[in-house]
């Protein structure tokens, strides 16, 4: 194949000694991908590569709704395999949510692989059942300390397959399974590489009707994605771990930079017109489905950090907010929303640790944009005149919160250590009040 | 996680009917990789995640010399595992050499684990070793058709780490095993994706000493393989497959893209430095083994074509050329030689059939060249360049043939349809012919 049998001069390993208190090391993977129109008319094959004769599909109420998910078991039943529908995903998955799908499918496995239909709340659901089918133990168990156990999947799980219908969270990319803990009003989560999609089927056509709020909200949070991966603490500038101490979020690298840089490139290209055309516009909609699996594929390796962090009590202590688009029961501020309304003043706050990162973002994000501004404000304003452009919420007090809720909003922020620490800057109580402060309203 | 609720408006997926004539679907993918400075200290937690007890670590006797797999299998015992180093890869692996590998594997296990250290060679072994004794059976049955019976394996083999020592073929990423079949004189492959390794762990520190014509030989092969990929036929311009019809070489593609664009730029910085400055340059040849992955992350799915093909007749028909910086003992046309000689050429006959293409890759791997010049020939002149500064033969004449030997050529390139079909223009035997006879010289 190549010079294997090139002639060295001298031992080398050894003597470049590697550098015992800087991380020289990075970690990346991602599912395979199947991409593009009809890839979910292709599942049934899939499955059965993997010897699978008992699958279950897991979905949540709303997209089964749309019968995609019936077609998809029809799909796995022409392949010989014996296909069951799981509708009861809850949105926004809590320990009773996937404690209650976890016992649908033990009461009625066993089952030997998975597909999930639906946004990363579907996607996650499925991660935590094909978990605790295939290893046993109680969720708990498995939950990133301190929360949980921390216990890490002893042995491969079964195949999973993992269809995105939502242009968003990438979660079919990547290895997290995010809950909320009920009894202790938290949100965490369980991250190990084994959780990770054994195949990504990723079909542009299950998007088509998104309506144009959704569109927009879910768009945000893979442009949070794509821009927190991009500006997260280098690699190299974190301590140096031992093997055992490598974790899934390992700060920016030049593979996750990869997949991100290409998001924001498609974003730049499509999110507008995918919000304002929907369906008409099928090449928009694929490219925002293509930027959410790769934004997936970098920020699930690199991490989140501050507007991901502060997404979390923004969403949990929602008063009585109703977005247009969503369904109106209960009030709710959608994740791509509170993920999105203070990463303008966020990626502010952050510019002065890596200027050229974050300039290099907003050139991404806004090709056309004047470059004489303040170079300090070129990603903010790039990202204003985006979510001006596409509906989203002019600011926390376009949700619901005013002043006087921003210190009991601070302390949500701040548990959320494991995404702070991606912060390319440390991240201190009166600095996310200040984030927050400035996000109540965004231009 | 978001708004997997949002309310849709109609039932869509029957409402866009996938065309049944064009391609709308591409596949794609990679090992998790484990990367940077010291990466391979870690392969024995890696392999003890992985639950092996028993793991045989494979390599050439060139690369056994420097000690690194030795190095390799201590670690290994350090994390508990039993190991034993197995030293007899064949560099261009045969029919012949894999068999050997396999029955001594066979006879000396069973293994629950493989790691392969070394170029292609040593990585392409491993594969053949894990397939045959994960999965039982005999090494034609699972050779590609028509050579061989094309049987793809029923089931998922051992864990597979693989470790190169030489910044080229990207082997560690890649689902390929390349073997020349003696008794019928030919070169072919097995491909299928349960061969891809279980992990990449590329450790620059590996490649230091590499001397400097092994860095350029090798180094070309990256080129060639991101060239090849960038410039391959475009997925969609396929006729459309069904499910069963998918092939390792789906065409250029957004993903593949990404890969070899960045191996492009890493080239373009690092190259020749790399090449001069050897050891010396930590930083280049860093970029340059990690050059190979990501180009072996792209072509791996998209494929290569012209060069790759021509490779086989130039390699396989050497008279008595022996390159300086390789082993004396018997003729050779080391790869990256074989692969790089006809790129020039082969790239000008590909200008027309994507124009923008070779541009860009011309962009890429020649940032400050000229632009005024002739727009077909600024890849090819962006190559020339290269393979002189870094002291590649100036074409095949350089490396023993002349005129008259073309004829007897061009059959060994045509029988490597699988490759030619990748290439985006019908190749024809006069195509190859003008192609190999235009490149006796290069400049």
């Amino acid at each position: 194949m190549n010079g294997d049998s090139g002639k060295r001069t001298a031992e080398e390993p050894d003597a470049e000694p590697v550098s015992e208190s800087e991380e020289t090391v990075f970690t990346w993977g991602a599912p395979p991908l199947k991409f593009g129109a009809g890839a979910s008319d292709e599942i049934g094959f899939d499955m059965a590569q993997y010897g699978a004769k008992r699958v279950l599909v897991l979905t949540d109420p709303g997209v089964a709704a749309l019968g995609i998910p019936q077609r998809v078991a029809e799909n796995l039943g022409r392949y010989g395999i014996d296909a069951a529908v799981y509708e009861g995903v809850h949105v926004e998955p809590s320990d009773a949510s996937l404690a209650a799908a976890v016992d649908h499918a033990r009461e009625s496995g066993p089952w030997d692989g998975f597909v999930a239909v639906g946004g990363g709340s579907a996607i996650d659901t499925a991660k935590a059942v094909n978990l605790l089918t295939s290893c046993g133990g109680e969720l708990m168990d498995y939950v990133n300390k301190p929360i949980g156990g921390g216990v890490s999947p002893p042995h491969p799980l079964k195949p999973l397959v993992a269809v995105p219908t939502t242009a968003g969270t990438g979660a079919e990319s990547t290895a997290m399974c995010v809950l909320d803990v009920l009894s202790m009003r938290v949100k965490t989560g369980i991250s190990h590489w084994r959780l990770r999609p054994t195949l990504a089927v990723v079909d542009p056509l299950l998007t088509m009707t998104l309506p144009p709020e959704v569109t927009a909200s879910a768009g945000m949070d893979i442009v949070c994605h794509a821009l927190e991966s991009y500006t997260a603490g280098w690699y190299a500038d974190s301590a140096r771990r031992r093997p055992e101490e490598r974790v899934t979020y390992c700060g920016s690298n030049p593979v996750s930079d990869l997949w991100c840089e290409k998001a924001l490139s498609l974003i730049a290209g499509s999110f507008r017109r995918a919000v304002r055309h929907g369906a008409e516009d099928v090449a928009a909609r694929t490219d925002m489905i293509m930027a959410a699996t790769f934004a997936g594929m970098g920020f699930g390796n690199s991490g989140v950090h501050i507007p991901h962090a502060n997404a979390y009590p923004i969403a949990g202590m929602v008063k009585d907010y109703r977005p247009a688009g969503y369904p109106q029961g209960e009030p709710m501020v959608p994740h791509g929303q509170s993920v999105s309304l203070t990463a303008p003043e966020a990626f502010r706050f952050g510019f002065p640790s890596a200027p050229e990162r974050h300039l290099r973002a907003a050139e991404l994000l806004a090709p056309d944009q004047d470059r004489a501004s303040d170079p300090a404000e070129r990603l903010p304003r790039a990202l204003v005149e985006l979510m001006r452009d596409i509906g989203i919420p002019n600011g926390i007090a376009a949700v619901g919160y005013d002043e006087s809720d921003v210190p009991d909003l601070v302390p949500g922020t701040m548990k959320q250590q494991r995404l702070l620490a991606t912060c390319p800057r440390p991240v201190r109580e009166e600095d996310v009040e200040r984030i927050l402060l400035n996000s109540l309203r965004n231009w």
